[in-house]
């Protein structure tokens, strides 16, 4: 099921036990705009989970993973074979979290150095999405998310793809997104040290398009 | 303690159980020359464990933070008051993981579209850094992991500044690295469809520095 995004910039996701703040109060959004701006942004995501082989103790997870949000879902996929889809299928808790890395925050002090950055930590578990049409609709999502308009132009999976390929759906219920910007908060005695101080924006951009053999139109169609 | 990274480029940290690749094997590396220099180049890593809250249902929380190497010790630092290192210093598992986006690749069918990267999973126990000289290079390899060289000209921590921050060291002694390189791996049947295929190198790129107000010198000094 595929549902719209909240037309409220207020609505909230939350903050429940999980994405309550401690410090920093001021650095957590729940609002799913927020949210939402933060997951279409940013490329990859880090997915956690707690694997708990049989008769070893439970360790931690974090895999990188593409995903793609149609309104308050965030898709997930990969080879049926993959071992962390195979536990996240079972219904386990999930941590999802897509951070994207702004600038270089330099200060004075070592201490005081720091990143801008935008985050986002979805909390939840994640469900098997096994309905035709919402595979289709993730599959063009998880397309489009790496590069807009994509999914109209190449080839839709067929049945057997689909069948080699498990997508499952993480509700976005309990969210929250930390976003830091702006230069370094040096201390006042620090200031008059000659060391230069600020930030330095970064961004991901690509470089020239490397052809597959073959390929005989333009990119990037 | 901080030791020196191990000469021979064959030095192996896996597989163990946590690292033993079910599929693609021949993307799992263990060879602790490439797991140092992957960790060395990511900026920042996604670190993962499981919270058990008093009376409620264990889950897992992945959180990004910026990391440093020395030698064969992972360190992750921040306030003393941080939840996730309050955690980790009591020695429960971590797992960290650190990925480099390099490249998008598009194929003709929305099957085989993928990601070039570069990603590192540490698996093992934090513990805490009280060594007021294993702190000390901590913290200058923190801030040289962000900007090579800065640890050189800016003011070390104080007293007060290293009682206010909590350092944590992981040992590395379980890893594994992945690597994806090149072009999409299309069908046969899909090589005349009319599709740019390839794939385009993505890499961070630095803007123009913002200045902090009263700042003399040039950047980078």
């Amino acid at each position: 099921m595929v549902t719209d995004p909240p037309s409220s910039p207020e609505s909230s996701l939350g903050p429940g036990a999980r994405t309550t703040l401690r410090r920093q109060r001021d650095r957590g959004i729940h609002d799913a705009s927020v949210v939402y701006a933060i997951l279409d942004a940013a490329p990859i995501c880090h997915v956690g989970f707690t694997a708990a082989p049989d008769g070893s103790e439970a360790y931690p997870v974090v895999l990188p993973m593409v995903h793609a949000r149609l309104g308050d879902r965030l898709y997930l996929h990969g080879a049926p074979a993959n071992a962390m889809l195979g536990v996240l299928a079972t219904g386990t808790p999930v941590c999802v979290t897509a951070t994207i890395v702004d600038g270089l925050v330099l200060a004075r002090s070592m201490f005081h150095h720091s990143m801008n950055f935008r985050c986002v930590t979805v909390f939840g578990t994640a469900e098997i999405v096994d309905d035709a049409d919402e595979i289709r609709a993730a599959s063009g999502a998880l397309v489009d998310h790496v590069v807009p308009g994509r999914a109209a132009i190449t080839r839709p999976p067929t049945a057997s793809e689909i069948r080699r390929t498990r997508f499952v759906a993480v509700p976005i219920v309990e969210a929250s997104a930390k976003i830091r910007t702006g230069g370094p908060n040096d201390e006042p005695e620090d200031l008059d040290l000659e060391v230069w101080a600020g930030h330095v924006p970064v961004s991901s951009v690509a470089g020239a398009p490397v052809p597959d053999a073959g390929v005989a139109v333009s990119y990037p169609r």
